[in-house]
């Protein structure tokens, strides 16, 4: 937690930003995993811990803009509750600590609220992403869940400040940041053939919890590595196979960090994986070189793409111009992923706030395949905070799917792209801040290079 | 996932228990922690899995009893999910291993419950704990989440099945067991003054996750073992401290372990720890000897109420009648939880169902403080698993409201609990089944006594 200046400078902020009315903060609740009592790890709402720093279930808070009060609505323990629990500060002492004088029993919430719509209040809330939430709501508010759509003002007014990262927060991201290379690092010297993928896992959330850190996302740590959305570990690393780490450590204070790393099972790259891991460098580091204020986040992933291309050529998997095949789309066979997404309380900040908000400013989004996966478009500003996470696939189902449909056949060589069709996946990523200059990579580095990863091996 | 046939064979069973009308099994969806997209860990709902082992989301099932039907209500996978997830078998194919032969889509489950209730059927459903569940109850059947109860007949057949394990499941149990048994062991050889809670839990986690399981809850690993409540990791061990673990693994089909255990932050017990250390030893022990088919487990504790009682007595701790004591509930200030619970698909075995099914067959639960926490009441049975975890703790604030309301003051001698203030707690706890003739420990040892816990530090 922060000094309580920090929580009252923050909603000054927001309360001149969004100017009149009532806003709804929902805290998180527990939620139970396969019975009430038995609850997932718990994790307060970043929303709610950016303005009230209070991490614990059982919450909700109010900005009344109209009246000038800001309550937090809670219960205070009972004896039972510090018998089995242990003598612990009051609700009323903890709100106190983030500078608000006034808590309320969570019971008068909804009174509250049924009286500032009687009296014509607008109220403000932002779109619930958890179940308890939407019944919430729907009790407090008589908004059905296909309804609660959430307050675009609000939104906006949220966004415009998580944007910018403070001093202090940069040092939170940075602190998870190196917890996260040191998980990648312990990753790259275990593995070896024969192991099981959990066996890595295992050994990356151990470096995590003996930081006193937990997972900021589920790991992903595979031989599939061109299966993106991949949370099993039940694979066998056999010797050949490249290996694909995605995680990232999230300190106390609910800061994450992000990196991904590619890493032979052998000691050493095949001289054929070290040619896709080189062009994947090539678009890593070119990427790296742009960023400053100023430049749109788009016009980097259309570079990434196009020194990707200009790769790929070589090999003789791609031909043609790499600014039309990119501007087509024909990259995104290989790579159709963005490049990176803002980070901050939230591995992927205020993705339940909308990416159009967060990366795209409200303008519309692409929908191409490929650039639509692009989480962040707009010029980047100092005090952003984001990843850099281009990468390289080949996809036996959408290799067959496109060779079927025979897209971008001006493009791609589909009889070449065949002879890699169990190659794998490749994705390196690192941490960004934009400085008043150009960038700052946060946390300590982890091998990029292919000389870098085999050293460590 | 066991053999087909056993899941065919449990809903016969289950079919023929109920008799009559329509059985509704909602399966857990993912969650999101901070955003809809990062999601905690999966865990399908544990009755699911005992019906239909099928564990992944987005799947309810239906039994009609009358139509003698078993259907199970999911999404097929899209193209784009294939290029994202990798090729999978289909729900149909899924569901043929459970021995299942139709499935249909998520969005025809709604129009079967509303035909089912026009044709006048019985629709049987499971208390919901999660509010995943709440808003489907709401919007298929039209009962809002206060009204959401259950049905009786439906929680009683599940029950009666769950109660008694089969040999596959106890051979399952048996492995999260042995899991539990090494996490522990690697936290007694781990613990050292010095050391924060948090690095013993990141050694525990370890061991789970290289045997490629997962918590069956969240571990308690504290130097404050009297506070019962206690998912924090902060604290620094110091010379002189309890340490107290109570923590387990599940293993992938989803059967849970659960053992506690108590070590000194030394190598060895202090005299006063080891006193009353020897105290619980021999409720522990007196407590196993006793399990045996027909015993009630209410009778168990009893049993080691009254040997911690004389144990305190012999430490002047306590006074008068044993079983008077117990009786009347004075045992209670040290010892205010249960001797023990059901263990299954999930640790507090069916806690989602009731206790009162579970633990107590429909029959009144005592209201006194300390017997009111027992969760499991009835006579033993061959193919019972559960937990025997008798404990002695000194609540400060507990003996504090205790004190100051002269409570049972004829059987505490007050004075004296002032010297051990600061003791802490201890918890001992294994995992037993009820066999024709006694019981027999699941999983390998841990140490038990204060000769064989010294023996590891």
């Amino acid at each position: 937690m922060f000094a309580k200046e920090t929580y009252i400078q923050r909603r000054a902020v927001l309360k001149k930003q969004v100017g009149s009315g009532l806003l709804l903060f929902l805290g998180n609740d527990e939620q139970g995993l396969n019975y009430e009592d038995n609850a997932f790890r718990y994790r307060q709402d970043s929303t709610f811990l950016y303005y009230f720093g209070l991490s614990f279930a059982g919450l909700s808070a109010l900005i009344d803009v109209d009246e000038d009060k800001e309550i937090i609505f809670g219960n205070e323990l009972t004896i039972d509750d510090i018998v089995w629990m242990g003598t612990q500060p009051t609700l009323h002492e903890k709100a106190g600590r983030v500078g608000i004088a006034e808590t309320r029993p969570a019971s008068e919430l909804a009174e509250y609220l049924r009286k500032a719509v009687l009296g014509g209040q607008t109220i403000h809330y932002l779109p619930p992403y958890r179940d308890e939430h939407k019944l919430k709501l729907m009790e407090w508010l008589g908004i059905p869940p296909a309804r609660q759509e959430g307050s675009v003002p609000f939104i906006r007014a949220v966004v415009a400040q998580r944007n910018r990262k403070s001093e202090e927060e940069i040092a939170e991201i940075e602190r998870a940041c190196n917890v996260t290379a040191d998980m990648h690092i312990a990753a790259m010297k275990a593995l070896r053939p024969g192991m099981y993928e959990y066996e890595i896992v295992a050994a990356m959330d151990y470096v995590a919890e003996k930081n006193n850190c937990r997972l900021s996302f589920p790991t992903i740590a595979t031989v599939n590595g061109q299966t993106l959305h991949n949370h099993s570990y039940h694979n066998l690393v056999k010797p050949g196979d490249l290996f694909l780490i995605d995680a990232g450590a999230e300190v106390e204070s609910g800061y994450a960090g992000d990196m991904s790393s590619t890493i032979p099972a052998d000691k050493t790259f095949t001289p054929r994986q070290r040619a896709v891991y080189e062009i994947q460098n090539a678009m890593h580091i070119e990427s790296v070189k742009a960023l400053r204020p100023g430049v749109p986040y788009m016009d980097v992933y259309d570079l990434s793409a196009r020194v990707m291309v200009e790769g790929l050529k070589d090999l003789g998997l791609m031909r043609g111009n790499a600014e039309d095949a990119v501007r087509e789309g024909a990259h995104a066979l290989f790579y159709p992923h963005g490049l990176g997404h803002m980070m901050g309380l939230d591995v992927h900040d205020m993705e339940n706030l909308g990416e159009i908000w967060v990366g795209y400013d409200g303008q519309p989004k692409s929908t191409q395949f490929g650039r639509k996966s692009q989480r962040l478009a707009i010029p980047l500003q100092p005090g952003f905070v984001h990843t850099v996470e281009p990468g390289i696939y080949f996809i036996p189902e959408l290799i067959d799917l496109w060779r079927g449909e025979k897209k971008f056949a001006d493009f791609i060589n589909y009889d070449k792209v065949e002879e890699y069709r169990h190659f794998g996946g490749i994705r390196n990523e690192e941490d960004y801040l934009i400085t008043e200059t150009g960038a700052r990579r946060l946390g300590k580095k982890i091998p990029l290079t292919p000389e870098e990863v085999e050293a460590l091996r």
